[in-house]
């Protein structure tokens, strides 16, 4: 029953790994990811556009917000390489953060981490937009 | 043994669960979600902004987009209840759509349910800003 009994574990250990995976983004088969979630989307303008040391000045900025209590999933990006008429590509970088409520979102932005941040790269950016969205 | 045996199911089926929650969007001891994604944000401004009946149109459009083989994760949305001055709230609904790489946006946007969505919905906005971002 011993040897029994470890293999219906590693049976239902099998099961845990399969039902792990089944719960990340890339799984199709469940609950969409961002269900119910508040998302919070920044795009940056810098001062000094043709800055490559300015830009990663503000990437390395914006890579220490991503330790913040209640970020869920982040993106620190920039522009896609598609280019149709519609699709705004002037701004350097962005900033993609997803919050399970309006208060998490909230208390980030007081984080002493983001106000170190603003601190240290406001004096970078030339015009920031915010998108702040929730599920209809 | 045999109700021994179904205890330890059980335990076991507990972990299962466990394990499946932490393999969400939610988990934050794991993988950040978004890692290597590309990300598909688009705004939508109505041409007739106080028509509650042309923005619903537009909402069951973009629901019918979610359907979309290679769509990881999506947000049919709103602007969130923030008011700062760098926020952006004029538009009307939002989609964000996440794809594991841009070959999966670019199959997206000739799918035949994207291809009718903008048959049947693109009357009814004014203006549409997409964001196409990748990890920096």
């Amino acid at each position: 029953m011993r040897k029994s009994n470890r293999r219906q574990f590693i049976t239902e250990t099998g099961k845990v790994a399969v039902m792990g995976g089944l719960g990340t983004i890339t799984n199709t088969m469940g609950e969409n990811p961002l269900k119910k979630k508040f998302i919070h989307h920044v795009f940056f303008w810098l001062k000094n556009p043709n800055s490559e040391a300015d830009k990663q000045k503000l990437i390395e900025g914006l890579q220490t917000l991503t330790k913040i209590k209640g970020i869920r999933a982040f993106q620190i990006g920039v522009p896609a390489n598609t280019n149709r008429e519609v699709i705004e590509r002037s701004y350097a970088v962005s900033e993609l953060f997803v919050f399970d409520n309006p208060e998490d979102q909230a208390a980030y932005q007081n984080d002493p981490i983001h106000l170190k941040f603003v601190e240290n790269c406001s004096a970078l950016w030339e015009k920031v937009t915010v998108f702040d969205t929730v599920e209809v």
